[in-house]
């Protein structure tokens, strides 16, 4: 392959590719909603052509029991190393739409930033490996190595029908590596290499208690409110010190040498940055860990919302017949989410008072993922992005999941390169999201250069 | 006045009368949703063009900084009592809306009951009185006392409007008593008088930590989560036994002798008739009182929504920036909102942990009521609910709000009538809402013996 011809026809092609990728953010596609499910097939349909366009090869769309997912190939280099690269064109949902500066859906260029849902997470980054591809295809007629494209439209709801789909089709998506960007970097100019993610588990806990809703006037006072049994329960799932209270909770958390937690606390962002990037005055949680520690080598619980009663202006004097919440928990290195579904659940039959009936929903689980740091397909990332940047990158954990890595990871065995390209600032799943557009060019100069390193064999 | 023609022409017109009914019903006259201010205004147009029809005089529309007032009188009966009529046109939101066996707002017949938002919650009651007028007008060509009506659209968002009017207006609201029907009586042919009716602060309180909303993966355990420092200030506010946990909330609360601690619990409600009213399986609240006493002689507080972060379907990692709730606390005698509002603002002040700022807004107060029940217009009142059902009345307790109900007692100094026609399964506020129609006939006969017997003079 023609190196320098390829890193040149990218820069050349920046303000186009921009426009291209405005184009596929345009498209709705919050798959949590079943109201956008006809946007998330129109966005596949689109992605399909795109990728037929930029010459990849045996494009198809697959059904799944949620929405679709494309995959394209190009297999025409036999005996080189196959590369999967995943990335999903799914997005969260944008409300509270009045906060943003600029339509959700109608990207915009400001300074050196495009704005607009899925800019970072992941419509953006997944760009930057199939503009790679289409700079080495159109200036080198080839790939130097085997690829397979993966693009699902399921990530922001627990990946399940790319799970689905893995765990029937482990033949078809063999591999050597996974390429994905779907986490972040430090700072502008500032290249990193995510070698861990937190795993998840996803909740929904609803809480029953009587046959319709009350007026609080007649019957406060003596019957057992739904939402403050609920606000009880979740109140007791943290202690005073800002540590999860679920019993066990802790124990099979990775410990740390007193070295490697040195090393990350050098590599990661310093307790300002991180306020900073969250807008908070202080910190919080565990003690005797930095606050980036406690958002990567250990767990954490998010509530994430709450229904039941009255969510409208003014007030409505009512006691709920029942209400409900939606928690989340991270999982740290070694954890596993069954273990911690079901320590949530002793608790909940625990502490729930006698007058109410409490169930509980798993919505999504992936274990936590580390990857093996001196394989040397990583290392082969570190000087891509050394390469691409023009500047030494970093190891990162994220505090993140990402179901698939989790899927390749453990049960496909394969080794999963993340390049993360967003900035802390980014705003993935707020609003006024974001994409830092020399972040965009650098990143696929970055990807342009392992595609070319891994055809040049792994050492 | 011919009592017997009145009381005959009022059995003869019943059918006619609920179909009118179900016309004031049929108006969507949700106050506290400015959507539908419109149709407050469409409502009140029409009630005044109906208590013309029915002979009433000076019918005016009331402006006031919220929803309009209905006034009417009759006032040709010099040297008699004047009685002030009372009632609200405005009802609570309908939703869940799916919940509702027939829509909210057409009204339908079922057995003996009437369905639709409002059928006891007041438009129902309210017309029983507007009904008795008009058998007596129509029967006799005038009215044994003078009357005025004050019918207002503030009522379920705390009566801003009629306060504010009453404060400017003691004058023109001269009367020697005031009749109303916004509570209830505990069955179907056993009349009751309300003479007891708890107050309320309602509130609206509000966490602010961040900036922005964050991803739940990538800041969660580092930050404060504002709807879970909302969770742990809402737990704190009861204690395990179910008591209000505010300091200093008891210490104003009137204690009843053993005796008429007996008195209550004979003419009351049994625990398995409000349970069963309440579709609860078991009670819950404070020790050593009854639930009918908690309801009735006690205070108590509710949670009624909690807002912030993600409440549509499936989840979203989102850690809000802020969290509110609405919450409102129901005051027994001798208890002050304005103290209360400050023992609140004290409890979150010393709470509130310092990675968030909590603020909290007074959405409505209203002073508990204990009419006199020795009073002539009251024995009066017996009286004519004996003579309308056929049955001796019971005295109730309620252990709802009725801030106009606050106004005259308190402010205007007034005797205050309450005549209660709902029943404890009409379900006000809440889905199905319901009126009993043989209610509806006992309660406009006993309207009409009230009216007769105070123009005989009160004794």
């Amino acid at each position: 392959m023609l190196l320098e011809g390829a890193l040149r026809y990218a820069v050349d092609q920046q303000a186009r590719w921009v426009y291209e990728l405005m184009e596929f953010m345009r498209f709705p596609t919050v798959g949590v909603d079943p109201g956008h499910n006809r946007d998330l097939q129109v966005c596949a349909s689109w992605l399909a052509v795109h990728l037929r366009l930029i010459g990849l090869q045996r494009v198809e769309i697959l059904s799944t029991r949620l929405h679709p997912m494309v995959y394209a190939e190009w297999m025409g280099a036999p005996g080189q190393p196959t590369l999967l690269i995943y990335g999903h064109y799914d997005v969260q949902p944008a409300d509270p739409i009045r906060e943003w500066k600029s339509p959700p859906f109608t990207p915009v260029v400001r300074g050196a930033d495009l704005f607009g849902r899925g800019a970072s997470d992941d419509k953006g980054q997944m760009f930057i490996h199939i503009k790679a591809l289409e700079a080495i295809l159109r200036t080198s007629g080839r790939l130097p190595v085997n690829v397979r494209c993966l693009f699902e439209g399921d990530e922001e709801t627990g990946s399940g029908g790319l799970l689905e789909y893995l765990s029937t089709h482990r033949k078809q998506m063999a591999a050597d590596a996974v390429l994905l960007s779907d986490s972040s970097m430090p700072a502008p100019g500032c290249p990193a290499l995510t070698i861990s993610l937190r795993g998840v588990l996803s909740l929904d806990i609803r809480v029953r208690g009587l046959a319709h809703d009350l007026h609080s006037g007649i019957f406060g006072g003596a019957v057992l409110n739904p939402l403050q049994a609920l606000c009880d329960l979740l109140a007791g799932l943290h202690d005073r010190g800002g540590r999860v209270a679920l019993p066990g909770f802790y124990t099979r958390v990775r410990r740390w040498s007193p070295r490697t937690r040195q090393a990350l606390r050098e590599s990661g962002p310093s307790e300002a940055q991180i306020l900073g990037s969250a807008g908070a005055r202080s910190g919080w949680g565990e003690p005797d860990f930095t606050l980036y520690e406690r958002t990567i080598i250990r767990p954490s619980l998010s509530i994430h919302g709450i229904q039941g009663g009255y969510q409208g202006p003014g007030s409505k004097a009512v006691i709920p017949a029942s209400a409900s919440a939606k928690v989340s928990i991270r999982l740290a290195a070694d954890q596993d989410p069954h273990e911690t579904e079901h320590q949530m659940r002793t608790y909940l039959a625990r502490n729930a008072p006698p007058q109410v009936q409490v169930e509980m929903k798993s919505l999504a689980a992936a274990r936590p993922v580390l990857v093996d740091r001196s394989h040397p397909v990583q290392r082969v990332a570190l000087q891509a992005l050394r390469r691409g940047f023009g500047a030494d990158p970093r190891l990162l954990g994220s505090g993140g999941t990402i179901p698939a890595v989790s899927a390749f990871h453990h049960q496909l065995g394969l080794q999963v390169v993340m390049m993360g390209f967003a900035l802390p600032d980014d705003r993935a799943h707020a609003q006024n999201e974001k994409l830092h557009l020399p972040n965009f060019n650098q990143g696929i100069q970055s990807s342009i250069h392992f595609i070319h390193l891994l055809g040049s064999g792994l050492q």
